[in-house]
């Protein structure tokens, strides 16, 4: 296996061919031109599809066998139900009492509450994974089980391979909280209202067959029609479908960790004091506990300077919409409700905008919306001294994150990584990080609870920050205090031979791998 | 040139090659089944677009040349301005000067504003239109003047034949009354308002490059993005793009003519008769003087009943736009603002739902809205004793008219047209349709102010309506009152040898064509 591994210009190790197909090793940031054309799905006919438009079948079951489901396909679905999602383990348990084997599972991400498709995995139903893997799969693909190699993807680079045809789709399988007879259908309303449906248009727009699987139908139309019946097959009518409670995890509760609010208190004065905040911004904070505080610190200035943002970025949570409500943003155009209250508003609210991978992050269109972005608050397991950052593994080598929008975010014209110094005594700052999934280059600031460092490839920053009260630090020195205080730098990963995953960088180039732990 | 025309299944002759390019004969209604896949533009990447999200370019001639333009390029344009468009003829005093020669033009309309362009196809800097010609240019192609053959297409045929390869789009420039700096764009609002950019919406996706010319910029994000900007090369900013009270032309006028007027009624009554007219029914009135009587009748029939519907295919008028303000809906489904009050209501309702016709007419899709609508409301030119009907020439042979949605819409589930059964003296019910646009099998009833003939083939509709008051006529008796009052059938038109358009079904095929006239 070694000798097909290549080394990119981030100078990983990386496999040249993955499951069998040639891919690209990572070439530097905005250095890789893609070639050829776009996917081109089938040409449809109306003549194949009933006229008075009800295109609803039996059951799932019956959905997949219609499709035409066999051996070796690739099976796509989104993840706009987190860990409610009730839908993605009944496509695999139908597909196992077809008979149906070696299926890619083509996940936006999977979570939890996709456990039980282990036994799919071990059964030899799914041939492997492609998509983000939280918790119990991540760690069973860690241990080098699954027979394929993961990939793993961004958002808007899940996107990119798709409409690239990287990754064919056969049959996507889109959970809708509401949808009509024709397909038409949406995320921000029914029993189990999810938000919306953006992780799943891609899915439709290139995906030869496309099932919409649905606990609410209503007569045509279905508005708003965030996913186009014109591009549906077949609808399913089943119980449930999500249980939307589980969309919150864990990762959208605000932390009540003294550390985190400092790093959130500081990542906001950061903001105000390098003049990105100011009217007519715009910013991006992730779920997790420390990004929420930093947006609540950051609105409670920007309220009292009287500044407000033309738009906010979602992932929402209530802490945005509070701030859309209260006028402090005209706009929240958001890729993923993080709560329920995201998800009312986003139906309530004109200006609360659902948007999708193509329109904010896929790398290659014609521009994305994430560069237009004034500041970005992300997330990491670790970040080196030469900025670099991982947000898939952890220093033990266990992948155990997906991506999601991070590495499409990086692209905003200032990133901010509000980060703990280490967790569980483990340094989070380190030489080298065990994962490549975000060049340094495009990674502005470090702000832990120890200080503030600031890319030494951001000087204009640096001196916007000259004179101020922050504790603006050497990110080496920072190293250097949190492993005195750790007893040294973290162990290194205890890992096999085997590759378990790629990581895909935006452009579909390969940043760098996974392999086994031991 | 006569031993490239090829008999149909419609019993036309028409041109196998046009233009130069194969293309494929009609072969009845749902028969032809394309084969291979959607065209596939070339993949862009952000690394090619300004990280700002800033497109603006100096001027359209700029942008054009930054485009890349060149002789023989296709360059299109939308009509949602219809008579007030005021960019497409710079697009072309611009070529002209960049001494740019061969175009085609690929509108999906023209109308007598864009007279103007005259001079650009006689100078030879415009080859030929592949677009619907109201007056003047429809005048000039008849006459046999323009080099190459004109292809007319229904709406829906539009997107099929841009989808499916047909044509291929190097240049798409979309007059957008707001738009912002990365090129999303909207057409329901800015000094210009038009109302929607459905009928952009293909070049948008399929071209290789995409201009947005607007009159009111505005910050990011421009909302709705009827258009996405991520589908955008540069955006121009002139003074004013389009003058919206020439929206209004003579075909959104009501009719005063008592004839029609009775036509307007019989039609309604027919509706209700007939069983169509119930809660949850929906419907399509053309934008004609007596589809909208026909709408207002309708309106009057439903309040009295008490009966509501699901949702009311546009064009939009005021008379739409009063029937969903009067809760006679719960949707509008607009493909077209005919007037102001259409525009201002697809802005502040969100139950005025801006379609496409990707969505609403796309024959090569999986399924389209068309052919879910319980009734449309036609007019035509001429319809023949077989119920074949004529939408784009008179029965002189003059090519005035173009197909809009009306091929389309004849998929519905019951076409009406109501007509007048002559027209300046001379018949519209003739033996044999100067131009078949609409085969009869699609057309279900014809109602003439002297009675009302219904499709043999709708026995059920036959059934519904015995006993009725309403005067059921056979159409070849109609046909020969009407001769009988005019002094006999239209004299033949005097034709040329010369083919100068060619009527396109669909789903991509030829169905009839038109000689030049003497």
């Amino acid at each position: 296996m070694n000798s097909d591994l290549i080394q990119n210009t981030a100078g990983r190790l990386v496999p040249k061919y993955i499951n069998g197909e040639e891919h690209i090793p990572f070439q530097g940031v905005g250095k890789y031109r893609p070639k050829g054309r776009k996917a081109a799905p089938p040409i449809a006919s109306c003549a194949d599809y009933p006229e008075d438009g009800n295109k609803v079948a039996a059951d799932l079951k019956t959905a997949l066998k219609k499709c035409g489901i066999k051996d070796g396909m690739t099976i796509s679905t989104h993840h706009h139900f987190r860990n409610g999602d009730l839908v993605a383990n009944q496509i695999f348990d139908a597909a196992a009492e077809l008979g149906v084997k070696d299926l890619r599972w083509f996940p936006s991400a999977s979570f939890p509450c996709h456990a039980p498709n282990i036994k799919h995995l071990d059964s030899g139903v799914i041939h492997h994974i492609e998509g983000s893997m939280n918790g119990p799969l991540g760690d069973y693909c860690s241990s080098g089980k699954m027979r394929g190699t993961a990939v793993l993807r961004s958002h808007g680079g899940r996107y990119q391979a798709v409409q690239d045809g990287e990754v064919h789709i056969d049959i996507a399988v889109i959970a809708a909280p509401t949808a009509d007879p024709f397909g038409n259908a949406t995320g921000d309303r029914g029993p189990s209202a999810c938000g919306l449906l953006g992780f799943a248009l891609a899915d439709s727009q290139y995906a030869d067959r496309v099932i919409i699987v649905t606990d609410n139908l209503i007569p045509f139309p279905c508005l708003p029609w965030q996913i186009h019946g014109n591009y549906v097959d077949y609808v399913v009518v089943m119980g449930k479908i999500g249980e939307p409670a589980k969309i919150v995890s864990g990762t959208t509760e605000i932390t009540k960790s003294p550390d985190r609010l400092l790093i959130a208190e500081y990542a906001a004065k950061f903001v105000a004091e390098a003049g990105i905040m100011r009217d007519g911004f715009s910013f991006q904070a992730g779920a997790g506990g420390t990004s929420l505080s930093f947006a609540i610190f950051l609105a409670d200035m920007m309220k009292g300077k009287g500044i407000k943002a033309r738009y906010l970025r979602g992932g929402s949570t209530q802490y945005l919409v509070k701030m859309l409500e209260e006028g402090l943003t005209d706009y929240i155009l958001d890729g993923q409700t993080f709560d329920l209250e995201g998800v009312r508003s986003m139906r309530e609210n004109i200006n609360h905008v659902n948007t999708s991978p193509f329109t904010s992050y896929n790398y290659h269109g014609k521009g994305n919306f994430a560069s237009i972005v004034d500041v970005v608050v992300l997330g990491a397991t670790e970040v080196d001294v030469n900025f670099n950052a991982n947000v898939v593994t952890h220093s033990d080598g266990r992948l155990l994150h997906g991506i999601g929008g991070w590495q499409n975010c990086l692209l905003s014209k200032c990133t901010i990584l509000p980060i703990p110094c280490f967790r569980d005594r483990i340094p989070v700052i380190v030489e080298k990080v065990t994962t490549l999934c975000g060049p340094g280059e495009l990674i502005d600031v470090v702000v832990s609870e120890r200080g503030i460092a600031i890319n030494p490839l951001r000087q204009d920053l640096i001196d916007k920050m000259k004179g101020s009260s922050l504790p603006i630090v050497n990110i080496r020195d920072l190293k250097a205090e949190v492993e005195d205080l750790c007893g040294g730098p973290p162990a290194p990963p205890k890992t096999g031979d085997k590759i378990v995953a790629a990581i895909k960088w935006v452009d579909g180039t390969v940043i760098d791998c996974v392999k086994s732990v031991e």
